[in-house]
């Protein structure tokens, strides 16, 4: 079942894109920055699985880093879509579609009294800065120590072409640590607009660690008092943890959240979601984009949320999450390693203690690869609705048998 | 041939999304701030034309404020993005498709060496300023006064939700004013990364200026001499003036631009093509989304540049506007207006002189609405290649019988 993994054509195309793309690839989906062994480039995708450029099939668990949720290609989201690009995807205003998205936002998400919808993942952090600044009339935007928030100057990981002034109203704190947010909020003094947090903490290369509840409360009870925005940045997990929100299970309402990648399976979106404390802050900034009135990917959109309420297509995905984790521990065990596995199970990440320079994991993707299944070695994964337990069952065996050659070169 | 424009359907969508979305509808497409009369929700578009919800249909001179170069819905362009959805728009990189769509871009601008892709306007100028600092490790970015370079706080034309920091090192200078831009030159001492400007002076509300071409080797000039780069800022106007960026007339090659709108006849699409000079910095920084290696909006690109490159499709969309122009000088001297028609016949602007109040544009644009067209009393509007003789001498016919309303109603 090894596959060769002949990259002629990957590489081929490499050198095609070099002479064309400052890098060849840039961005997060730049292979070179994972580990050996990545294909670069995909011929195609389909339900839980990609295929390279030299006709490589893998069982995908990265779901394109995020937007897959209901499977590549799920074509009632696609038909839905298409349908609208016959109707009309863009003209001079939006369509009904947006007022049925709006609505059907305002209906799922626990907090949401409005929503606008935009294209980035960044676009919607963004806007809630904007528009918490707008409301509150203050500036200093608290943001956990590592967290990944966009990829613009005020928020992106590299400093490169960025100046401090893009930065000069931020604060950092520890997520998950009270004291440390309270330093934060005292430093902020009375010139705080926001706290900003992800969903639970999904920094790369390190275990995730869920909210605690406590944190949580403190939080919006330092809001409340204060007057600033509690802002959810859930465009990683969004959708795919709960449809509500990712902190509906904690009973913790932010004032304004940032949405995007599973929010139409692919098809590309975001949206702001708000409270009504924030209505008029969000009624006074301006925000646009020479497509976010594109009625195609808010018809996929809708199509998506609709089947993540009316199925059982999260539970699934929670399960075949559980079912991955479970028998990795086995695996593992089986072998001689010892796995940390963190974050939610619909979200994997899995390290290899004491494989502090990644050497054993890098191997054990690399050998994934040939044995068919795409994972990432410190970056946390993604489960989606097109997994079935046959996928996960012999994702497995390509983990067993990935692990018996990492023992063989790497240990 | 008067619409009755029954505006009912369209006021109770209106009243539904005033509920659930800030202002019911934001950014540049929110219709109250264009002036009375204008329908908000569309129900189709096709072509050049456009229907609102309420059944009226208009022939269309705003384009989706753009997009629309070849005409909406133009088949052969849907047609090669919806066959890349069937093969597959997202995965863990990029297909084919954008080494063939770099490999285009740079074969076609004229000073392009490199590309990268994104999904707005504003992610290109932004990525363009952040190319430009990394390269020349200083941070001033001269910009003309007025000018619309996106909708996020270093450029919002809107500093509500802003810090000053936002927009520290920024240095305005007079689109076309040799004296102003030393000026600014001078302020940024040793610290300047760039100038940048729009391909020609597209403000609102007033006559739009053709860049001088000593001005334009002026600024290109000052960038050889201090290392800056020289940014264009190609989005509103890139492809339609000329496939080759809209400077090429001018023989001033910049060191980068910013593309987005008609690059992909209206599927969501942004490019930065850049200079040999720019490649060192551009591999440098870190820029991305979630959406940004999407093929389907790849392989619409493709297919809208192949048409712009093989067809007389810009030739045809120029003398459509040259026959617009030349109609309405007609038409408005028989009814006793002057006009100031400024700017490409492609993206015309039409002011009545003497209307600083804008009540005789008020007036005749919504007129035009009910003989069905729609115009736009101050911004620059947009012709596609799907506008056909008859499509021109019906609008003339309407914008004819819109003025006879206007002197009735306004004067």
């Amino acid at each position: 079942m090894q596959q060769k993994l002949v990259n002629s054509r990957d590489n081929a195309l490499l050198a095609r894109a070099s002479k064309v793309v400052p890098n060849g690839v840039w961005g997060h989906m730049a292979t070179r920055a994972i580990g050996p062994g990545y294909p670069q480039f995909f011929a195609k995708s389909d339900g839980c699985r990609v295929w390279d450029v030299d006709g490589n099939e893998y069982i995908d668990f990265m779901c394109a880093w995020g937007p897959n949720i209901l499977g590549y290609k799920q074509p009632d989201i696609d038909r839905a879509a298409i349908d609208q690009i016959g109707i009309g995807d863009i003209g001079n205003g939006p369509t009904e579609v947006m007022v049925e998205l709006a609505e059907t936002v305002v209906d799922t998400i626990d907090y949401a009294d409005w929503a606008l919808f935009q294209k980035n993942g960044t676009d919607a952090t963004t806007t809630c800065v904007t528009v918490a600044r707008a409301t509150t009339g203050k500036r200093k935007i608290l943001v956990a120590r590592g967290a990944y928030h966009g990829a613009v100057p005020w928020c992106s990981p590299s400093v490169v072409g960025v100046t401090t002034e893009d930065r000069a109203h931020l604060i950092l704190f520890d997520y998950n640590d009270r004291a440390s947010l309270d330093e934060a909020v005292a430093q902020a003094g009375d010139d705080m607009a926001a706290i900003m947090m992800t969903a639970f903490r999904h920094d790369v290369n390190r275990d995730q660690e869920m909210p605690e509840e406590a944190f949580l409360k403190h939080a919006r009870a330092i809001c409340d008092r204060t007057g600033a925005a509690l802002i959810l940045d859930d465009v990683r997990a969004g959708f795919r943890l709960d449809v509500r929100g990712s902190w509906a299970r904690y009973g913790v309402k932010p004032d304004l959240g940032a949405y995007s990648k599973s929010i139409a399976n692919g098809w590309p979106l975001a949206a702001v979601a708000g409270s009504k404390s924030m209505l008029e802050g969000a009624s006074k900034i301006f925000v646009t984009g020479s497509f976010w009135y594109g009625s195609a990917a808010m018809a996929a959109a809708l199509k998506t949320i609709e089947i993540l309420r009316t199925t059982d297509a999260l539970a699934h995905i929670e399960a075949m999450g559980q079912r991955f984790r479970a028998g990795l521990t086995e695996i593992a065990a089986r072998n001689g390693f010892e796995l940390s596995q963190t974050g939610p199970v619909q979200m994997p990440m899995v390290r290899f203690l004491g494989d502090e320079d990644l050497t054993i994991a890098n191997a054990f993707c690399a050998a994934a690869l040939r044995h068919g299944i795409y994972l990432h070695p410190r970056h946390n994964m993604f489960l989606c609705a097109a997994h079935q337990p046959a996928d996960i069952d012999r994702a497995l065996e390509a983990a067993d048998a990935a692990m018996k050659d990492t023992i063989r070169t790497a240990r």
